[in-house]
């Protein structure tokens, strides 16, 4: 080491001043809040785990009568927003609600095939789900109807029950009760506010799957797309390749590859104009329903269906009859509609709620996920009944619903009005629609739900997200939308349950010319105090991790230790725990600590904690733990921790 | 408010200096880690969650051939600490050995009727495990055999599945296949080093649910004390007192409960006389065969047997038969003997382990739970070929073995060998022992398993732990031993999400005369800065929580907000977000922070970020938050932070 160099000294002398200082000046207690009753205590962490948002805030303070119109507003936001409705907003509510109505026409009877049910149910679904949601949802940009991601679950779920050819009435009863079921999941989420349950399929799951799906729904479009009449079953990429390659010589259809190409160039580049200008945004947003007027008008004209072009055929005419006599409410495909909708219900919330919380934050205003929940279930379990599938937030057309500038969920109702009238007038004519454009205009959606940048994002941010991302999509690519769903689910998992496990540690070293501890491989100018340790851990120390914390503060004071000896330096004399960041520890965490005094007595080295919580320092005096080390022995900083070491340290040195 | 005393306008002062001085002087920037390379980055993380223990150390920088004898050593711990074996230590392991011997002989009798199995399966799992334990295991003071909560957790499992009396060699090859598949459990998880598995079993859960166990146990030991003969085979309180009380008018024997409570009184007063004086603690050791000798003296010299005194009649002679052909490798049976297996085998991992731990951190010295684990499969997986069930590490014969002065491994051999000769030439003898004097043995071996100070503790130390404890208690006691284990997993797990999904955060004060903030809770003398609102978030910043977290710290700003107007102060203009305990942040973070950027701005208030941590800066630059704030707008403390934001302030004032 070689005789300390000027500046050394003169940091040194500082130091033991400020020390010094910090000691005869500024040592406080660390407090100890007053404890609060059990009761207390315990209605605090209820409403924080479960009412965090304070929902009854606003009926604080108020009469009875008050209080009563309150709760029916806030089940019914309509009656709130309703009475500052104007014409002005309607203006906007009805242009964008014609809009996302032209987009979802064709929309809703491609998605119900991904379904594979008959094309009336989609257009039922977006008439009477809408309405219930405009009355009960507190989004204002949202488009309610099928989308694409929960038809292919749905279809998926269902197929592998039941036959949707062979048995098309049993596969339809299964389908309306696994959206009973899925609506009576989401309105139980939000009724017993479990909505956070939502949040542990993280973002980067979300964006992987996404995608997968985006693309299996793709390559399900091959056979409208290309005319095949024998298609596999199977979702996942090789079956659907070797599906379409060994049809290839016999099975495909060149006048419908024709229509459906031009008519998905056009589609493409009517997105490409609305991606150039925001202002065009009307152009992808119409061009749908022009694709299907103009394609339904030339095979009407050239009967092309005759040369092998497959069309609609036959749409259900009139509105949506009840089902609620079909609803499976007991025997066998009970339990499996119970199970398929709860799928398909979170699946559809996640998806909502993601929709509702970002235009929520574009335009600032507050969402309250759970009765958002309650809404979406609400319209789901209606919708059971009266012949609709699964319907929730389309990403999509909620976009297009925003850039048209819509104002209010009047939008929805606007929408529905014209579903409405085609259900009533217009369907005969889309018989001669021919399915490849279906099939286009399919395509031409979900590509939007590849999120390049966003994966690009997620690799630059967090690697381990970048897994669950990629392992969701492939798992959706190559083996099917559940298992996709339960990779993605299952790494979010595991990395929720790393962290609890192997919570981060640090060395703490001294900043130069101050009294601030750092982690030393972050600041590398920070100055190790000699003959004392401080670790930082990073995390509450709960059962999960509190073995791990112990063995790797003693890992840290072994390497220590070698080092110091290596080097001829003061031995270890102190261990200071520097404790701000854990908020919480069990009893499996007082047991560690105890042990890790036992052992650091057998080294001769003496435990001092810096900053424990308020909920921390409460328990080591319950626990008599406080006692067992000396309630001496607990400083509020780090540095004045040091500061009582220090002074020892040269005694024995 | 009125005006400011003078006590206040120096505390103002104080500050103001303190921070300018800290403005001038002290503004440290930031550390950026040097950014690693993502192999290495990897490389680091993997080793952390799995190779925690750093179990390659001692190979470093050694030759081929000393590597090769190291890694030997480390599967077989007998080749190294045997080279400095000598007398002195086999004479303690000797006597320690004879005395878990003498107690574990009873026991492994009564032991093998809670699995439903044969006497002599108890005796052969204390003849063949413990010797390969003694080669392969790192603990010392361990006694191996069958254990009572694992036996009746098998024995439960198993009769679900096939009836023990009318199918008892199905039963027997089902109870083989589950012991298999409990070494292959254990020997895999010691393999991948997943031995932290089982940490996610809290200790509060581990205390109700041997507590639970231990009450159904002693509870089930009613048939034999009372001598009933047609007894329920549910576990619950409710089934067996019904049980008891219907056959209390002809099928309960006095004679056989003479014997019984004799016998048990006798136990218990041994038991007492142990606890009074540790120097007796072999007193209880020998109690138990003690009265298997003199019972079955009783009993053969007065026939009681002929009085309806239920004896154990028969026990096969000689040692542990193979059983490789009965293990089910294939068939119905062998998905459930590997679900069962499961099961058992962590349980059986959870007890080993915890009585390894707690005998080391005695002794002071070093376990490996990895490579325990291994050590405990392999020999349960060799277990399952020579006719013995799932064996473990035994709480009360290991306190035994302790207590007796064990120094080594070698104690089990001892005890092994005992148990050989027992099986060679004893059995026999066993003829006329009373059922009676085992279900005593066993109701006074499980009563320790109760353990009530441990209880109160949990109590006293966190509530929350006790709910988890007192629902693996009564799940077992009212329901069954696998529904407790479902419940105390689920609360375990419970804890752990909960703790992810609602971290906690905190308004930060700063204490008078120092430059310190802290929590204004826990520290009420801790003054808040005029027109600043210091949050700290206690928490990663996962997709799971930051929903959460972002509306937690608006909503702490919409109350700032509210209680600054209704008092004429300071508007808030500036949010500091303490980062200290932010240890890692995602990409759902990062956009959450994004989120509450756009909020923040809506509001007029500006948003500064204090002390992020080496792994947080990195993200916040990758994803460009940091340039979307402003770099300058991250500080090293808070105390910075602010001396940053109050001279701004006095500007807009």
């Amino acid at each position: 080491m070689g005789h300390p160099t000027d500046a050394e000294l003169e940091t040194k002398e500082m130091d033991l001043r400020s020390m010094s200082n910090v000691q005869a000046e500024y040592v406080h207690k660390v407090g100890i809040p007053p404890k609060q009753n059990l009761f207390k205590e315990f209605k605090a962490t209820m409403k924080e785990t479960f009412f965090a948002d304070d929902p009854l805030r606003s009926f604080k303070d108020q009469s009875g009568s008050r209080k009563f119109i309150l709760g029916i507003q806030a089940v019914f936001p309509i009656l709130e927003w309703g009475r500052s409705y104007n014409l002005a907003k309607f203006r906007g509510d009805l242009i964008a609600g014609l809009t996302i109505a032209s987009l979802c026409i064709p929309q809703d009877i491609g998605y119900s095939k991904l379904a594979n049910l008959a094309p009336q149910y989609g257009l039922y679904s977006s008439f009477v789900p809408p309405l219930i949601y405009a009355a009960m949802g507190s989004s204002r940009d949202i488009a309610i109807g099928p989308v694409a991601v929960v038809s292919l679950l749905l279809g998926t779920l269902l197929q592998n029950e039941i036959d949707p050819v062979e048995h098309a009435a049993e596969y339809r009863r299964l389908a309306f009760t696994a959206t009973f079921f899925a609506g009576i999941t989401q309105v139980t989420l939000g009724i017993f506010r479990l909505g956070f349950l939502i949040d542990f399929l993280s973002h980067a799951a979300i964006v992987g799957f996404m995608g997968g799906a985006a693309i299996t729904i793709a390559l399900q479009q091959l056979k409208g797309f290309l005319g095949i009449r024998k298609f596999t079953k199977k979702t996942d990429i090789i079956s659907v390749t070797h599906s379409v390659f060994t049809s290839a010589h016999h099975g495909w259809n060149w006048q419908t590859i024709v229509i459906g190409a031009t008519f998905l160039a056009f589609l493409l580049f009517a997105k490409y104009i609305g991606k150039k200008n925001r202002k065009l945004f009307w152009v992808p947003a119409i061009g749908p329903l022009i694709s299907v007027v103009l394609s339904t008008l030339f095979v009407f004209i050239t009967h092309a269906e005759k040369h092998g072009v497959e069309i609609v055929k036959h749409i259900e005419k009139g509105i949506n009859p009840p089902s609620v006599n079909e609803i499976y409410f007991s025997g066998e495909y009970l339990a499996k509609g119970f199970r398929i909708g709860l799928v398909a219900g979170m699946i559809a919330l996640t998806e909502a709620i993601a929709i509702g919380r970002t235009f929520a934050s574009m335009k600032d205003y507050q969402i309250d996920g759970n009765k958002e929940m309650v809404a979406l279930g609400t319209m789901n379990v209606v919708g059971s009944m009266t012949s609709c599938y699964v319907a929730t937030g389309s990403f999509s057309r909620s976009a297009v619903n925003y850039m048209a500038g819509c104002r209010t969920a009047v939008s929805n109702i606007v929408m529905s009005c014209v579903v409405f009238l085609t259900l009533q007038f217009i369907t005969p004519l889309f018989k001669y629609t021919p399915n490849a454009i279906l099939s286009a205009i399919i395509i031409s959606a979900v590509i939007n739900l590849i999120d390049f940048q966003a994966a690009i994002l997620i690799w630059k941010i967090d690697k381990f997200d970048f897994v669950a991302c990629m392992g969701a999509f492939f798992g959706v690519v190559f083996v099917s939308v559940e298992i996709g769903l339960l990779i993605a689910v299952s790494i979010s998992f595991a990395k929720i349950l790393l962290q609890v496990t192997r919570p981060r540690t640090a060395i703490l070293g001294k900043i130069p010319r101050t009294t601030v501890y750092r982690n030393i491989q972050q600041y590398p100018e920070a100055n190790r105090v000699p003959g004392v340790l401080i670790v930082r851990v990073d995390s509450a120390v709960y059962f999960s991790n509190s073995n791990y914390v112990k063995e790797r503060i003693l890992r840290w004071l072994t390497n220590e230790e070698e080092n110091v000896k290596s080097d001829y330096q003061t031995k270890i004399q102190f261990l200071i725990v520097e404790m701000s960041p854990v908020t919480d520890i069990d009893t499996s965490g007082i047991h560690a600590l105890e042990e890790l005094v036992r052992s650091l007595e057998k080294r001769g080295v003496q435990l001092i904690l810096a900053n424990p919580g308020p909920i921390v320092i409460n328990k080591l005096h319950a626990s008599n733990f406080a006692n067992l080390i000396g309630q001496d022995k607990i400083f509020l900083t780090v540095a004045e921790a040091v500061a009582f070491c220090s002074p020892k340290l040269v005694e024995e040195a």
